[in-house]
């Protein structure tokens, strides 16, 4: 796990060391703010750690660490005016802090820097499966935010579905992240794309995680409010699944409470927990986050890198899913 | 100019080819939306005329063109959520049509599209510089965007930061253009560079007739309302030079006007276009203009092509700096 944070570490300094305070100050200053809110940086560590397991140099594959890296926070700067979040990290979003014309052009140029940052690799021999795999996972990014977006007012969104755009929204990047780490190294596609399958099954796990959390996390560590995703209606695994397990009448008082808006949202948010609980869906995204947890594990025993690796890649993505906050 | 004429046709039937018809639906139909609303394709045609003038195979250019047409109309997209403009070509805006986050999105999805059509280049040796030259120039038009809405609320705008603000915004991706046509055929950097500077003044040469033909267009001909730039109260080369001229009571009046809003505006343009006219700014912005315009003809002498090659393209840029509407 040292390893891990050292690997974090250097993307921070990576990060500080990016010369970004250019002019004009209203496009670069907002960019530089979202990038300093820091977070996990669990992108870049990734394809470090990818990297690192098929004997690759950090400095060759830092530069596409941070391009990740800035692409995953243009993300967030977009997704944060869409669905009109005023916070991030506890900061103020860029829309609010600047506005909404600053906040689509900073990240429209960070997705530019971003790709300027993987145009330090054109001499590598796979540079073009390298851009390839970052390009094809920023468009189905994009997909899966619009996913997300479209079921907010849809009425018929299954459980695969979901998990559909659960995985391009999230799970892709991750996997999108250890697959270029690998090819930085000079892994060849099959083994690339095994490391890119171990990401998108930890990536689902993760999600889903999240999701359970929301509805069962500890509340005192979680740091946010348990229920949020109730509050807003948000159509998670657990709300799917406990509309397919629902009787009739139990169906109907689940469909209107997420049909409600600025309801008295604590009473709403411990009848929809009520029937969370009667309808056992606890142990049925369990079950769910489970499969794709083992089924990262197993696809790890086919990658041909060191034992000692291997472990320590699992430890770290355990490490990460098993927080209960 | 025949020759110009089915390069534009063959970009149309290239960007009608491209299946964009994909799921999710509201992510991919404002894209075939905008793409489909026409236009001069002036970049893609500039880049397929350098490619020709290098004797270039247009097939392996074709996607870089696309790629460059496709990012165009991505800037556009933004910059009418940015601007609230309500109307493009005459149709409504995407962000009007569907709404904003429809449009932030479907922005942001085009301009991974652009980078999946420049992939299709990979194979060739100048492929790196064929990317930065992209690159660069899409973090520069962002940079252009935000001098360009600083500008609004800015009152120290001089003649050299608007220069630079267009040679941003609307300049360099002519450039680019021309550039990359180059490399694609396989030309030297001098060469191309060339190209590049070429492609730069005759974009400032384009944006100051836009300005021009703003105040002293041809009404019949130009589709628009003479003055619309007076009404919005742009920071023009025509304001600001007029700004410049103008004694004091004058400057006065003018700035007196472009700090107003919701005014009586034909009032207003008359009385904007007098103090044009008593100051002479329109012999002014001609002299600037021509001057971008000799240059780019003096620069087009030290390219290594045929000379019926660069006569024709020459003819198409005056063709299209020559208008009057």
């Amino acid at each position: 796990m040292e390893k891990f944070k050292h690997f974090k570490q250097r993307v921070n300094n990576a990060l500080e060391n990016l010369s970004i305070d250019k002019t004009p100050k209203r496009l670069y200053e907002p960019i530089s703010y979202i990038i300093s809110l820091g977070g996990k940086r669990l992108r870049p560590v990734l394809l470090l750690a990818a990297n690192d397991m098929f004997g690759g140099i950090e400095k060759i594959a830092m530069p596409a660490a941070l391009g990740l890296e800035i692409f995953h926070n243009f993300t967030l700067l977009h997704d944060d005016i869409m669905d009109e979040a005023a916070f991030r990290r506890g900061q103020a979003t860029v829309h609010k802090k600047w506005d909404s014309n600053i906040a689509i052009l900073s990240g429209d140029t960070m997705f530019a820097l971003a790709y300027q940052q993987f145009q330090s690799l054109t001499p590598s021999e796979n540079f073009a499966e390298i851009l390839q795999t970052f390009t094809n996972s920023a468009i189905e990014v994009c997909e899966g935010q619009q996913y997300d977006m479209d079921f907010e007012t849809s009425e018929n969104v299954s459980i695969a579905d979901y998990l559909e755009m659960i995985r391009l929204k999230t799970a892709v990047l991750l996997g999108c992240s250890l697959k270029i780490g690998a090819l930085t190294a000079g892994a060849k596609s099959p083994q690339a794309n095994l490391l890119y399958d171990f990401g998108v099954n930890i990536g689902l796990a993760f999600q889903l995680k999240d999701d359970y959390l929301d509805a069962f996390g500890d509340y005192e560590k979680f740091g946010k409010r348990i229920g949020g995703d109730i509050a807003t209606n948000k159509k998670t695994y657990l709300y799917l699944k406990c509309l397919e397990l629902a009787n009739e009448s139990n169906r109907k008082i689940l469909l209107n409470y997420y049909h409600q808006i600025n309801t008295n949202s604590e009473k709403k948010i411990n009848a929809v927990l009520g029937l969370f609980e009667k309808y056992d869906v606890k142990k049925h995204i369990t079950i769910a986050m489970e499969k794709y947890f083992v089924k990262a594990v197993e696809l790890m025993k086919s990658v041909e890198a060191s034992e000692s690796n291997k472990t320590e890649l699992l430890k770290y993505t355990k490490w990460l899913y098993k927080r209960d906050y």
